[in-house]
């Protein structure tokens, strides 16, 4: 018998009334769940903000930096660590055995990389055990420990990582994260009102999915759960019981019996695009390029390069988040005469979006549907990137709505009546 | 060259300016200590409070006990693990090398009783060695762990406690605990203007103010440093650099040069007198009263006994806070027929007044002096209780004050001018 794990967002236990609503889910869960539960609670929405705030008036906000982050996570972690003792007086209200695990209890160990840390094991001294009695394990997400017991954190939505690696650790049936959604869509029901909550979606479709901004699932979390073989569920922590809350199952391939050819369509408006005109094409130019950009951490994400005016000079397009994109303006402007080109253009005026699907792989003709939808429209393609199960364009920002709702029509994903 | 010990109460570090002040204070400290230097902090100024009331507000206020203070102590002691990361930020804005240490990391020790677990040992790995090597240690106060990895509290002013440990365990120079006031008076000042500060003060001495009311420092610290010899120093954390800011040195006896027969009044108007009237007096019977009082965690304070109406029948009156009073007349009530007595009678407006000196060990005539004193003022005494260094005399409480003056001036103790 596996136990099952929970995970809870800081908008589920956003104060006492929430936190209330919580208990009374997982001491119903705990009924129902002979091998066990175990629950990752983040900290009440606002507190890590307001613990960021002072640590940032502490330190001088000139000064943040990475000798400063070890202080941060002693600072920032007490949010997690408040909640996880709350909820276990909760649940122990209703009669249950329950008992809060810090990052430091588990150990959750993690590398040296404070504020954003990455899980290497969960030693796990005595908490399996204390959960095969029946005590419920009310876990402080986002958090661990170095090896020589310094306390970490794992960056912003660590807590769903955290959860994963928990029920990767368990051996767990299954990892329920409970979000103010209840599922993942096949697309943003804002822009689409037709959009289908999807049954089960596999781990590749569900990382494109969610690093293309359907921010459901922490990426990374995702990776573990795949590494892992740990299925998660998404559903919704606002469900009254008796409700229908079965969400999405993100699981293996093999596990979805009836696989669309199309599973969603994704889109990002945090987009820009950078155009370097003119570029003079020798061997190791892009390789010169790319490199400035990544000492810079700057996260490339699309990339084409084409001939201009002849195969001696290149237009050379990338694509960035904004906020990244002004940092390249300054790192490539200033590296103008080392790389020599003509001109850099930034159009932060641009959004991605993307059709993403596992049946790509035994399916043509995907492509083609994509951009026949996309020209009835009248919609212009700028840059196109494909992987094999998704392919993203990069189109005007302001047909970013029309272009996702041609695409749902056209792979037949609109909800039937 | 031993380490120095600096420990900030609440109000001390109640928010940003605050902790910026103490910082400085601490740099100054460490750039003329060559030893080192710890530093142990409370949580801001009204944290506590907000953490309790979340957790009684998650319990659920009608459980509260026993069977939820580990978890209390998990979310309480978030506040003092806030302000050690902010402090430890603040010094090294100023260049300064500088450290949280959490009770779990050091570690500090304590047995299970959480809410008011008493310290064991400091195991200090690898704690003293960082503070040899320059490196500031900041140490969240009042929080400890067990033998088996779970957070613990020390209870309330527990920080003081856990400085006198740090020191014991560094064997520090000196343990300087900065409050909001500039050190230990004869009296209270806001009573006797004429009140001196005290230059230094035996740690028994200390213990008699202590424990009557003179809430300057917690009475299970003072116990401590005596114990291990630790020498505390009491003085301001408002003082700005420059100012005279000595302080009063609570030390052992033998360091004190001129001993005073009295070096201070103190008076406590949390008194409650209770009195059994009519007692059948038969062996036992006093330990059959005070046995139900432990039993119901009575703190009771004096005690005496007279025959009544002839040796068969005794009055016996004794003296706890008022808070306790309701719960030992409920007790003692309930219990009349097994006890055996006519009448029992609870006076609440009533405060003690005692004189405290090591002097008295060697010199006769104080406690003359002191009813002298009292009876020139029309003050009349109800109950007398003495032990090595003190001389306790319950009265009516509205004579409080005139009682402080008297004997403050009787005893010639007023300063000069």
């Amino acid at each position: 018998m596996s136990p099952i794990v929970m995970k809870f967002g800081g908008t589920s236990v956003a104060d006492l009334d929430r936190i209330n609503h919580v208990a009374d889910m997982v001491a119903a869960q705990a009924k129902e769940s002979p091998g066990g539960v175990a629950v990752i609670v983040s900290a009440m929405a606002g507190e890590t903000n307001r613990l960021v705030g002072l640590a940032n008036g502490a330190a001088g906000s000139d000064l943040v930096g990475e000798a400063f982050d070890d202080e941060y996570d002693v600072i920032v972690s007490s949010g997690e660590q408040v909640t996880s003792g709350l909820l276990a007086l909760a649940l122990r209200r209703r009669g249950m055995k329950a008992r809060s695990w810090l990052g430091w209890q588990m150990p959750m160990l993690t590398n040296q990389v404070h504020g954003k840390a990455r899980i290497e094991d969960i030693e796990g001294n005595g908490f399996p055990e204390a959960i095969a009695t029946g005590e419920i394990a009310v876990v402080a997400g986002f958090q661990g420990r170095t090896e020589d017991g310094r306390i970490t954190t794992l960056g912003r939505g660590g807590s769903d990582t955290s959860a994963v690696a928990v029920a990767a650790a368990l051996k767990a049936e299954r990892c329920d994260i409970y979000t103010d959604v209840d599922g993942v869509y096949t697309t943003d029901p804002r822009i689409v009102s037709k959009a289908r909550r999807i049954d089960r979606i596999s781990y590749e479709e569900m990382l494109e999915m969610a690093s293309l901004g359907a921010k459901v699932l922490q990426t990374r979390s995702v990776e573990l759960a795949m590494n892992h073989g740990v299925p998660i569920r998404v559903l919704s922590s606002m469900a009254e019981p008796g409700q229908d809350n079965s969400g999405t199952l993100v699981c293996d391939e093999d596990e979805i019996m009836e696989k669309q050819v199309v599973s969603g369509i994704a889109y990002s408006r945090d987009e820009a695009k950078v155009s370097l005109l003119g570029v003079s094409n020798h061997p190791g130019i892009a390789a010169d390029i790319f490199a400035r950009l990544a000492r810079s951490n700057i996260n490339v994400d699309m990339i084409v390069q084409a001939d201009s005016r002849g195969p001696e000079l290149a237009n050379m397009v990338f694509t960035c988040t904004e906020r990244d994109s002004d940092l390249a303006l300054s790192v490539l402007s200033e590296a103008k005469d080392q790389i020599g080109y003509d001109r850099i253009i930034v159009d932060k005026n641009v959004a991605k979006v993307s059709v993403v699907g596992v049946g790509m792989r035994s399916h043509t003709g995907v492509a083609e549907a994509m951009f026949d939808a996309l020209s009835s429209k009248g919609i212009n393609i700028q840059v196109i990137s494909t992987s094999e199960i998704k392919i993203s364009v990069l189109i005007d920002a302001s047909y970013t709505e029309l272009a996702v709702r041609a695409l749902h029509s056209a792979y037949g994903l609109d909800a039937v009546g």
